[in-house]
């Protein structure tokens, strides 16, 4: 998803790969600008191809061309989840965290353009692919966990600390990035493990969970 | 807000009240409905009134009514954190609570589709309408903490806790409104002094507020 280089006019590309070098070009255009102020024209020019050829890959125009940057910005974000089961949890989750961030660092305004909604291109569909993100956040941490049957409150407190972070992305950003990012990963896990105990209190399953998983990384 | 009972087509309103009577009937249809799935013909037959007098209304059309109920249910939500600046603070942010998921309760499927975005008729205007009850609500906190510049941890960690409230709330409808309003405003408050503490571990600010407000409520 790093922004390839330029690829000259003459090089002859698979299907596959123009596709991708497309997207490429649309997700670090809407890095920098809101999806409403990309025009398929810009996108046709930063990928060095004429505008008919966008058009050929993605007959739908621009919503389709945004549609596809976002379920490729989605699965790249879904790959930060990616950690092996093995180790102390908390530092597990540092790591995921840090890829999250990395992402979000990378794509800076394009992220908030991508998952904040509120463009005038988005449509139910467009929030389907954001929710399915948010939602394998929340199952990749509930596994890590251990627990395959989550009770409510349990799996609120996931989700609600799933939207915190997300909104601490988005005014990270805003705040020109301050504290650093070292800050706000720790800080973000330590709020994980204090929401959890708060549920603790009024929830045997969670209260198992913080004694079992989390007791264990101290 | 609450439903008035149908007006007979023979009582002449002014202006304001016919308005006022349109806005709640397409509230109370929205309430139930996504605004997709609303017509004009359907607003016009709740307030049992004719199709052409909410053109005349609302020339604008859905998108202008849906706007005009969207920043009525906005106003009535800023009402929800109105809260005399006496007594102990977290009694205060409970009471301000119970407004808050009351209105969740009442408007329910209307409270997800007016806040959560995603609408076919979403955009910039309307996401605005709701930021704007997100920053009303951060400033009313703020203002009970007894802060008038608040760091960015500080800040942070309001917006944070605001948004896992709504997420909170978006769920709880999701969950057939699990676990009972009561326990579930608890917790929020408990999940606010949780965080609060967690951020006072790494800024001075929030510290000071921690031992200073929330020390006394102990």
């Amino acid at each position: 998803m790093t922004p390839s280089a330029p690829t000259p006019a003459y090089r002859r590309l698979s299907v596959e790969e123009r596709r991708s070098q497309l997207l490429d070009s649309a997700l670090s255009l809407f890095a920098h600008r809101a999806p409403e102020e990309v025009s398929l024209d810009d996108v046709a020019e930063a990928a060095g191809v004429s505008r008919p050829l966008v058009y050929r890959y993605f007959p739908g125009g621009k919503q389709q061309l945004y549609e596809a940057a976002l379920r490729s910005a989605a699965d790249e974000l879904r790959l930060c989840f990616d950690e092996p089961r093995q180790g102390p949890l908390l530092p597990r989750l540092s790591r995921a965290l840090d890829r999250y961030l990395a992402f979000v660092d990378q794509h800076d305004a394009g992220f908030s353009a991508l998952l904040q909604g509120g463009s005038v291109v988005e449509t139910s569909r467009t929030t389907a692919i954001v929710d399915g993100v948010r939602r394998a956040a929340a199952e990749h941490i509930l596994s890590h966990l251990g627990v395959s049957d989550p009770g409510p409150r349990l799996r609120m407190t996931v989700r609600m600390w799933i939207t915190a972070v997300e909104a601490a992305s988005l005014i990270w950003l805003d705040e020109n990035k301050e504290p650093p990012v070292d800050e706000l990963r720790d800080w973000l896990v330590e709020q994980f493990v204090a929401v959890l105990t708060v549920t603790a209190r009024r929830d045997p399953q969670t209260e198992a969970l913080v004694r079992a998983v989390l007791g264990a990384d101290d």
